[in-house]
């Protein structure tokens, strides 16, 4: 399976770092037969997603709606009484224990594609085309940096202070039960985690400098904050952190807001500032790189030194799971010489609190600026004792039956004239994994009639399709009646 | 909002029945400016969905889930010990509270059309463009029988005894705590009803005259059947119900299997024996009925007489919602004098045991029979202790952190030379919603590449797109390295 000119390098490609970029890109190039090396400096594969960032980050967002479901349906039904603190350390645990499992099945999957391997090991670029790695030296047709990126630190005073965590280190160094706990950034990583502890039984607060998920369509926000608040939580926006505060641990966080300090009790600060990519690497190289250190690369993934690639979080944002398989899928297919371009147009999109929260396309006000008829469908109900449908479906039936205004919120942008869809939101559960199919659906023109012609599978928890049919159903009018 | 014609009618078309088809033709109608009545003789719109079927159905569904999630995760984190019966009637009060409150909604709704109603009424067709509905003469341009169906009870010796029930009695009558439950037919209703028995902890029995689940794929199949057993219910295949046994009401139940009788306990037997077409009403109209009594259409709902369409259940199967509502709408188009035709080529389907189980498309055997080279792509693990990749997302953590092995199962076909999709099935959770995507793309021709390059929203639960990855990264191959 050794390619024509292998005889030149010791391997066709070098993939420095194992995480989703570097891995999947290595994957791809072995599977045409290339010969291929893949190194990581950690012990595992797979980089921070099964380490301590998507495994981890869904594990703990299940155990928030489990344990709301515990507060919500308490001395109902069969669920006990339950007003208690959870333990987080036990979740931890049982993350820890399966870890291994994973990184042995990661690990499992690299060594049956046939590709060399090493582990452990840092690796230095000494030229473009030769790797150092331990007392060895190997030569590459190419080099694809993949070594992704790590949690940004603020330089808040008091940051070194015992009991202030990223998601990197909460999961290696807690040692101690959370009872007060303040999150820094209502991030996609700030807002999950704030609803965990919250669930968990901690009095937890979210804080940011600038106003909550302005990135959400206004009354998905609403709803969402409206959910988090609901539940407890105490949400601080615009508010600056002035200072960490503590003898040689946490004790309380001061903050401004406005022209008003005050102080917070709190004995954990959680913070989520952001991820800065780990560029070190190509420093001595002159491979250009951007102002958050993010290593720059054309739309086919290769930066300004020929022969060496970039792929995964090392690039940028945005840090998502495809993107990296994508982008190191792309670097591979331009070492083959099958030119492929990374494209970034639409994307499906998701946060957690204790709901799924999904969206791909634009908000409302995006639409509004943009198009002259913009029309809108929602679903879901703000007051239990009106009438009115709820979003009901998997997993969403206990708490449609005890709390209809809980059970979630939905809403559906299109075009008047052209019926063409520009957004679709969702706030509940069991709709997420839609989202990777309507994205694709609405890149290719999705429109309302398309989607009013398909078949539900019902109860779904999108409920577009329908949605849908209702506006496809009514004579085009300029009093928007969908709306 | 009256049209030209009205005056020959009372009304331009009268819908008899106001359930999933009814309401779906009538409201669409209603929104082209038609004048519509819709007549229902329960005291409420929706049918059976919301009275007895889909709605109740999935709240049973989502309490089987979580009380299979109590019973696993007994004793670990926040759950507690739990090996107790948990009471049934408590669960069809939640249902029946929140009932009306359905009910209410779905009648908002039609009021808000505009549309005429009649509730609590039967309705009589004395000729094709004449209703009679209590002592009133209504004419209609065309009429819409959609009239539904009703549970069939078998001709079973002992079917009249207290104690036994189908899927609409058991919510209005019963009146004790089942112990032990004997279900009668592995339908797509009796396997649901089934695990919820059995996660309440009632002792449960499900028996079928012929295999279980045959129409679902083989390997997928054995998943859903193994997680039954596990879960502690018995499975008695190619087994005769004899009798059902009692003084007044049922002690126990006599089976046959082979050449053997025996006697099974049971204080409850569940009925799901199919459905029967209500249509008496059109009887002594001369409109042509099939073998079970349904309603014979052709693809655009039109009876044999001129004037009278007929639209979902009571045309016979799938009893599908989806078939419901496109059918009411695909009459209502047709009288509206646009010729549509319902097609029933390719739609996904669903089941519910504790997992959800979907699927569209070909199972392994069939696409076998069909194509030359059929391509497999799997995921899920028999044995926690072999490496490998289980597909976790929403719902699945903690099942996956700690019986990897009861995570789910998931299964892509594809035929190798174009790489067109045959068949796409999953076992777990949070994928279901998909299905309705999923169909519609297949249903274009949806191949391993175009799956390939969509974007994942990570941690997807269903993983055909990175397995479709896989697959489209694999030169073809004579040794199917994809199976």
């Amino acid at each position: 399976m050794r390619n024509d000119n292998s005889s030149l390098f010791d391997y066709d490609a070098v993939f420095i770092g194992g995480g989703g970029a570097g891995r999947a890109g290595a994957m791809y190039l072995r599977k045409q037969g290339k010969k291929v090396l893949l190194i990581d400096r950690d012990n595992h594969f797979g980089g921070k997603c099964p380490k301590n960032a998507c495994y981890a980050h869904h594990l703990f967002y299940d155990c928030a709606v489990e344990l709301d479901f515990f507060r919500q349906f308490a001395g109902k039904l069969w669920w006990p009484q339950f007003d208690r603190k959870v333990p987080i350390r036990p979740v931890i645990e049982l993350f820890k224990a399966k870890r291994d499992k994973t990184y042995e099945g990661i690990l499992y999957g690299v060594k049956n594609s046939g590709m060399d391997y090493i582990l452990d090991h840092e690796a230095r670029i000494r030229e473009p085309n030769v790797v150092e790695t331990g007392q060895k030296e190997i030569t590459a047709g190419a080099l694809v940096v993949a070594t992704g990126a790590r949690a940004h630190l603020p330089p808040v005073p008091g940051v070194g202070l015992k009991g202030v965590f990223t998601y990197e280190s909460l999961i290696e160094q807690l040692d101690y039960e959370p009872e007060k706990v303040l999150v820094i950034g209502a991030s996609k990583v700030g807002v999950p985690y704030a609803s965990f502890f919250n669930a968990c039984g901690c009095e937890t607060t979210l804080v940011d400098r600038v106003p909550f998920l302005t990135f959400l369509d206004d009354e998905v926000r609403d709803y969402v904050i409206h959910g988090m608040v609901g539940r407890g939580m105490s949400i601080l926006q615009e508010t600056q952190v002035q200072e960490i505060m503590g003898r040689d641990r946490v004790q309380s966080v001061r903050l401004r807001k406005g022209g008003q300090e005050y102080v917070v009790d709190a004995d954990t600060v959680f913070i989520s500032a952001g991820m800065i990519p780990d560029s070190e690497i190509v420093q001595h190289l002159g491979v250009e790189r951007g102002t958050n250190c993010e290593i720059r690369v054309n739309s086919r993934m290769e930066t300004n030194i020929p022969g060496i690639y970039a792929a995964g979080d090392v690039i940028g944002p945005p840090m998502e799971q495809w993107k990296a398989r994508k982008s190191g899928i792309v670097a591979a297919r331009n070492i083959l010489g099958q030119t492929t371009e990374l494209r970034f147009d639409l994307y499906p999109e998701q946060l957690h609190s204790t709901y799924e929260i999904s969206w791909v396309g634009l908000t409302e006000k995006q639409a509004r600026e943009k198009f002259d008829d913009v029309r809108v469908l929602k679903m879901g109900i703000k007051d239990a004792n009106k009438p009115g449908i709820t979003p009901m479906a998997e997993r969403m039936m206990l708490m449609g039956h005890i709390y209809p205004e809980k059970t979630g919120f939905q809403k559906m942008l299109y075009d008047g004239p052209s019926g063409k869809v520009l957004g679709l939101h969702h706030v509940g559960y069991g709709a997420k994994d839609s989202f990777s199919y309507l994205a694709y659906l609405m890149e290719k023109g999705l429109t309302i009639e398309q989607l009013a012609g398909m078949t539900e599978l019902f109860m779904n928890s999108s409920r577009f399709i329908q949605m849908a049919r209702q506006a496809a159903a009514t004579p085009p009018s300029p009093q928007g009646v969908n709306a």
